[in-house]
């Protein structure tokens, strides 16, 4: 593939719009790589961002929107009046309408929402009202279903008087449903050519098929797709109605999608993806809530500190010694934090499991607490020349370490079986109580052992 | 799809496996739901497992590598013998093999290569030569290719003949290559149907096909899928001679695999995926190499307060402060180090773009450092009544956080420049300068400040 490669596209691109030369603007656009574009876009300004909106046709911009990032259609979105906005969201397909809808302000939705065309408008509402990451919030619309009384002839007619609509569905599969909609079974479209033409498909059909709930987990749909080899698997209603139906490439990337903000939220990234191209206060303030919280939990394990002015004004070199501690047990408790939280995305851990994942950190954290312990225990015997300054550094380290990686290992299940975000929670608490538990052990050990530390 | 679900499925197994009736092993695994067979297996002991997998064929071992997570997979050969492992490896499809290979110790991955059937070993060598997250890497074997000089008649006689192989690889293209197996064309399946038998399929092919070289990277390849519809893309050596497709669903799984390790080893998780079920001493082992790394630099970090203690001594409180402007600065620029992965990964940044995403950066940073500063310098005030220290903590910790943010933001791409992973070693890097400055800036205030701070 020929691949114009531009280091800074943006520039050319605020080049044309500047020029006013309108017409160019969308050519140059058409002749960009996807990732160019997106880079070409967030390199502008708000500004000029909304100039190159206006003189894109809303054909135009759609076309634009299907191949940028979700997050990133979502904030040019906020560049636009609804009416605008609306006329964009028209063209564009409509799973891809509700996942940057998804992203966009509950009251801009609602706005756009209402301007769109009603009945498009209608099917978005639809997909939008199940909840993300379910069979529901997955399905796509894209589908073939015929009525099981039909003939062989009939759907060949209707595949041919469709052939435009159904050209992009790419299924080799169609779903045959009964007079009240309920899936009776799945039809291989190449059995169509084999029958004569008035054998009624309801004879050729598999019964039975396989089929999802549409309030599936997406834990629960990535764990069918891994029993069988189909691209697509039927969504249904509590009446065994077809709904939609789930895809393996869309599951596929919803999974993607959560690991991608799995790591963000351990970041402290909180809110959706954060893109540069996004406005500065809307980043600050995002950023800022989570910093907000943190800095509560700071000062108050820092405030264990200040109950021991004494022991420490006593042994000055403490105060080297402190954030050590904490940052390792904390690190070595984040690790403990990062497994869990693979484990039971990928359904190796349930909640539940709170006594094997005990044992599972324990041997480990065992292990690592004491080889942590020994080296920096040693480290500090051999700064001061003094053994007890050793002792109350290892011992602190070491157990301090082990409660780590126990409390880490086991916080992503708590916070899951609580119905919480693992990801979002457990490094903040899981730090706080590492700094506040490390802080205690160093000073209260100090404190024991201060007459042989001088 | 009736599940059967089991709280504790390890439980039913072992117990299975302890009555020695070996027979019902097999069945029992194979009517677990996919999750559920690799949760029974997680929970197995080394020596269990051992007997598990020699209670099973080759051929039912292979269905169970097929389905479960591939570092599982991977760590179930470790309990194996090289003959043993190559029976069941024969069993498999040959990407998924090199997959598992992967993941497997160099000279682990010989010995069972060696003892595998010649034929299956060499095209798993041949897939295990192209680096990992490359269109060589990726790409599977299973596509469809005929010569341009065949007729329709030949072709539809070939894909009779082969029907059996051919049934999985659900394609709706073959590609033609000409004599010197350079691709000419690609072939849509359905107009095979549509033309006389005795047309020469070079007339109906569509020439110059889309295709990729075989070292193009993952996000080419993403931007490549990006850009168009197709499920697979042919990829092909520097002389466009036809090697293999890289088909979309690989692709995007091999974009979640980055994505989710990107997490991991900014967690501190390295050496590829860590699960429960390995051997404690491999898994405390990893642990400590990364934690190893971090002490070293905590202390490097720590040694700053030491040639402030008289300034320490003095202020005691000091102490508390210092662990709160480290931990705080690292945590915003942590959320600036997100941010540029994610955006590298997506292509909206690259390595080159560091004036704009200073400035990007930069006005972030400035807004929180002084939120933050404000924040905890007034509380600094408030608790001892002393504006100085309030001064001294609100100037040392704003700096830092913009120092912070905007290093945060800038060292992935640095890091991505010099060919390194910015995932793993940016976290480490980050929080020691954020350590180090914020120790020396607090405490050379302080320093500064000292007459007025008792």
């Amino acid at each position: 593939m020929p691949e114009k490669t531009y280091k800074r596209p943006w520039v050319a691109l605020k080049h044309r719009l500047n020029k006013n030369d309108l017409q160019t603007v969308g050519q140059f656009l058409a002749s960009l790589p996807a990732s160019a574009k997106a880079r070409a876009i967030s390199g502008l300004d708000g500004e000029t961002t909304q100039k190159l909106l206006k003189s894109l046709s809303p054909k135009q911009a759609a076309e634009l929107f299907k191949v940028l990032p979700q997050e990133q259609a979502s904030g040019l979105l906020e560049h636009l009046e609804a009416p605008e906005a609306a006329a964009i969201m028209d063209q564009l397909p409509k799973n891809l309408r509700a996942d940057i809808l998804n992203d966009v302000s509950l009251s801009d939705s609602k706005a756009i929402l209402d301007t769109m065309s009603p009945e498009k408008a209608q099917q978005t509402r639809q997909i939008l009202a199940f909840p993300e990451n379910t069979a529901g919030g997955i399905m796509s619309g894209e589908y073939l279903a015929f009525t099981e009384t039909m003939t062989i002839a009939e759907v060949l007619h209707d595949l041919e008087q469709n052939s435009v609509k159904y050209a992009d569905y790419n299924v080799q599969y169609a779903y045959i449903v009964n007079d009240q909609k309920k899936i009776v079974g799945v039809l291989q479209m190449r059995d169509l050519l084999l029958k004569p033409r008035d054998t009624k498909i309801s004879t050729i059909m598999k019964p039975e098929p396989l089929k999802v709930p549409v309030r599936s987990s997406l834990e629960s749909l990535i764990d069918t797709f891994d029993g069988c080899s189909y691209v697509g698997v039927p969504v249904v209603d509590e009446y065994d109605r077809l709904l939609g139906v789930a895809r393996r490439l869309d599951v596929l990337e919803a999974a993607g999608e959560r690991d991608k903000d799995t790591y963000l939220k351990a970041s402290g990234i909180v809110g959706g993806d954060e893109l540069r191209s996004m406005p500065t206060i809307k980043r600050s303030k995002r950023r800022l809530s989570w910093l907000g919280v943190n800095i509560v939990l700071n000062i108050m394990a820092a405030s264990v500190i200040t109950f021991y002015q004494e022991t420490l004004s006593a042994v000055i070199v403490l105060a080297a010694v402190l954030p050590i501690i904490s940052d390792m047990s904390g690190c070595a408790g984040n690790q403990a934090v990062a497994v869990s939280i693979r484990e039971l995305t990928l359904g190796l851990t349930k909640p539940n499991d709170i006594l094997r994942v005990f044992w599972k950190e324990f041997s480990v954290g065992m292990i690592n607490s004491v080889v942590l312990g020994v080296v920096l225990g040693t480290l500090a015997f051999l700064w001061k020349g003094n053994i007890y300054l050793g002792l109350v550094v290892g011992f602190a380290l070491a157990i301090n370490t082990l409660v780590g990686v126990v409390f880490g290992g086991l916080l992503p299940l708590v916070l899951k079986k609580m119905d919480k975000d693992p990801a979002l929670a457990s490094g903040l608490i899981l730090t706080t109580v590492t700094d506040m538990f490390g802080f205690f052990l160093t000073l209260s050990f100090a404190t024991m052992m201060l007459p042989h530390l001088n």
